[in-house]
């Protein structure tokens, strides 16, 4: 008998991994307090605290899928276990991008997505920026989270339904289970997810080009939450620790500000704006959540340590208020995919509790890398966010552009009433001047702020400065 | 006072354009009858036929966004009066693919899309391969429809809100009216339709590397039913005269079936078997829309004439049931954009009253402009399809590959427990063996039919068949 053609009725059914309940132990090292002053929340206020949250917390916006992902094994027999287990697994050792992305996946950014993308969730990203759900409702999902494994790794591999991840010196770190290994379309993968295939895309040549051939899906579960050792771990808030904090200061609405640059007084300008337009609208308690990015970042941007430092001399100097405004960093790496990574930077926002986005223009964008234009539409960025599925929830704030007003002597809202009153600061302008210790206009930014500027391009050589590839701001 | 950020709160409303609630006349012209037993649908049956269709045609399934577009002027005073129009507005004249693009726009192929698109369409249908209506539902759209023009042309139009398209002898088509102009940014949107911005893709190089770096969007209103003069138009079935037939025939399902290759035994085996199936299913009088492609195809495709004259011989040679069997052209170009583009396919059927889809191998696949190997992996096309938003109502029905069984000395489906008893005929194959007069195995293909194909490379020159780039079946 010939066989039959298979018939397959549409099922909405694409199940996500399911997400481990159990909440992690926070280890101790977290539990250093900051000055009060400067309101860095700090993780680990989890006794009395916790209780309050979860009482308020209920007041926050829903994660995506109804509940925060965490596959942090709990401290004690089950992380033992665990530990074990990997030591008997095929191994796969992990980048450093890889490990943030694991860090991504284990405190629940991307909830609902408990692990490592299978197929059926990459080609819905890579086409439709979403994801279903088993009941039919649609999530936001705009970058392929996905591990690359090459052609003797997937030997190794073989039938084996489990994998160990491992850190850099072959420390287990977390296991990926029930695996489903599939090809690596790089050209596809780059072209749907940059607009763009052309040399030279920072995290294309990091972490794409040199990857294996196939990507390795499956539920994801961490031995122990993931730490740096860099002395920033205790800025490194998960979603749940952010919902906290954003419960005890009695939050009603909460705006979130991405950013891989250093602070401006445009920024703070726009941060403050916001606040006030908040209370306006009602909201009794609007708290920032000012967001730097902690992972992957192009060469020739400022480095986390320096834009931390930055951030807390902004604080200390008062442009911003401590009282409400929390600051932490948030794990992702950067794609620099413009449209596409704008949704991301959103969605895992979400999940730590705001409802309010700020979009500038052209976020997450850069300069093409062989052509002498941006790479994106400076708009599209603020008009695909608005449209994006699963993001309906989600207020988003557009802003314009923040320059310096001649007149006033500070950074206001371009005025388009009178441009010749304006001065544009862009990103590179900002370096070049810090670079060559110049100073920037009186106000541009608080002097402590730009002291930390200086102070990181007089510690890093000529050569290391000098990068052909200068980021569009914001 | 400098201005202050906008705030925007999040609308669901990206409105498309109102469709034009009129319904044509049909010109005399369309009102020929075929040879019954054919069984080609016949368009301009609209008297008695029409009002029946009214009451009958609310089982099939409904259009997308809940009614047809049709922005074709009734004939008489409002015809003339827009044709009047036409004649004082600037002008843009249509390459072929673009009034084969008014064509399907004009009929409700895309509806809700009611014209060109405008930016927020362009936008959805790159990202998210679908638009959401006033109502917060969404409709699927994996292809940007859009006409471009170039600065010249954006200059002449300057502030004007409509413009007249006009064909190759600069008679009036139609108007777009409440235009926007925006950038055609051609790499991002080659990257993101085909995921690769390869040189050599057929349609890119037809109709996207010369346009213009501007798109036009808006609403349109097509002066007459659009007609090429080529033998063919009355196979040229609009969507409410395919339901109309469907309704005549009293069917319960119906099943289109895409293609743009002569029909072998192996597809009529899929559709006899698929009508099988439905009528296991309980279904009492399952249709089958046969629809081959009408419009723009990649130079060594058989051209359209040739693949209709090939059709009929198979309705003649009893291969398919005439009686359950509707054959009509369906007018859209051919993108060859994979996963992207079967969602196109399937799209417009639902448009056309089909409740199931018949989804092979590779669907709208072929070789990869520049390296061995195929463009898109062929099994992506049904798993995009299967998960795709908006084509939730939509039955995706996908089929093995069938091949010739030598044992059986028939077309069969591949039965893996014996490979060695199956012979793989790919398109390239077949068209080689038509090309140099060879026959192919008995009962792959019925005699009139292949006859059809070889007359077809007899009356081309050896040069025109000899092209490099040959096309994945299906």
């Amino acid at each position: 008998m010939a066989p039959t053609a298979t018939f397959v009725a549409k099922s909405p059914n694409f199940p996500l991994p399911i997400p481990n309940a159990s909440r992690p132990q926070l280890p101790a090292s977290l539990r250093l307090a900051l000055p009060r002053h400067l309101s860095f929340a700090v993780a680990g206020r989890r006794s009395s605290v916790a209780r309050r949250a979860a009482a308020a917390s209920c007041s926050l916006i829903e994660p995506d899928g109804g509940r925060l992902v965490d596959v942090v094994a709990p401290e004690g027999p089950a992380r033992e276990a665990l530990r074990r287990e990997a030591a008997g697994c095929p191994q796969i050792r992990l980048s450093r991008i890889d490990l943030e992305w694991v860090h991504v996946l284990s405190e629940g950014w991307a909830s609902p997505l408990g692990g490592f993308m299978r197929e059926a969730e990459f080609l819905q990203t890579l086409h439709f920026s979403c994801l279903r759900l088993g009941d039919g409702s649609v999530v936001n999902m705009s970058l392929p989270i996905v591990l690359a494994i090459d052609d003797a790794q997937k030997r190794a591999i073989g039938d084996r339904r489990k994998v160990a991840l491992v850190d850099a010196r072959d420390k287990p770190v977390a296991i990926l289970s029930d695996i489903e290994i599939y090809k690596h379309n790089k050209e596809e993968r780059i072209a749907r997810t940059w607009g763009t295939t052309a040399p030279g895309l920072p995290y294309v040549e990091e972490a794409i080009t040199k990857a294996g051939n196939w990507l390795i899906g499956g539920d994801l579960e961490v031995i122990e939450r993931i730490k740096y050792n860099d002395g920033l771990d205790q800025y490194r808030l998960s979603p749940a620790e952010l919902r906290e904090e954003f419960s005890r200061r009695d939050a009603d609405a909460v705006f979130a500000f991405q950013l891989r640059n250093p602070v401006h007084n445009g920024h703070a300008l726009l941060m403050t704006d916001t606040r006030r337009r908040l209370l306006e609208m009602g909201y009794r308690n609007p708290v920032l959540l000012l967001h730097p990015l902690g992972g992957y970042t192009k060469a020739d941007d400022v480095p986390l340590h320096w834009r931390m430092k930055q951030h807390e001399k902004v604080l200390e100097d008062g442009v911003l208020n401590p009282e409400t405004t929390v600051v932490a960093i948030f794990p992702s790496p950067m794609h620099y995919a413009g449209p596409t990574e704008v949704q991301w930077h959103a969605k895992s926002r979400i999940n730590a509790g705001a409802n309010f986005y700020i979009v500038g223009r052209d976020p997450a964008g850069m300069s093409h890398p062989i052509e002498k234009r941006d790479l994106y539409d400076a708009d599209h960025g603020k008009k695909v966010l608005g449209m994006a599925p699963g993001l309906e929830r989600l207020n988003i704030l557009p802003f314009k552009v923040a320059a310096y007003d001649k007149k006033q002597q500070k950074m206001a809202f371009f005025d388009p009433s009178r441009p010749q009153d304006f001065l544009f600061i862009s990103g590179t302008k900002m370096r070049t001047l810090a670079k060559n210790r110049e100073d920037p206009p009186d106000g541009f930014m608080c002097p402590g702020g730009w002291k930390v500027l200086v102070d990181y391009y007089d510690s890093v050589t000529p050569q290391e400065t000098n990068r052909s590839r200068e980021a569009v701001p914001a």
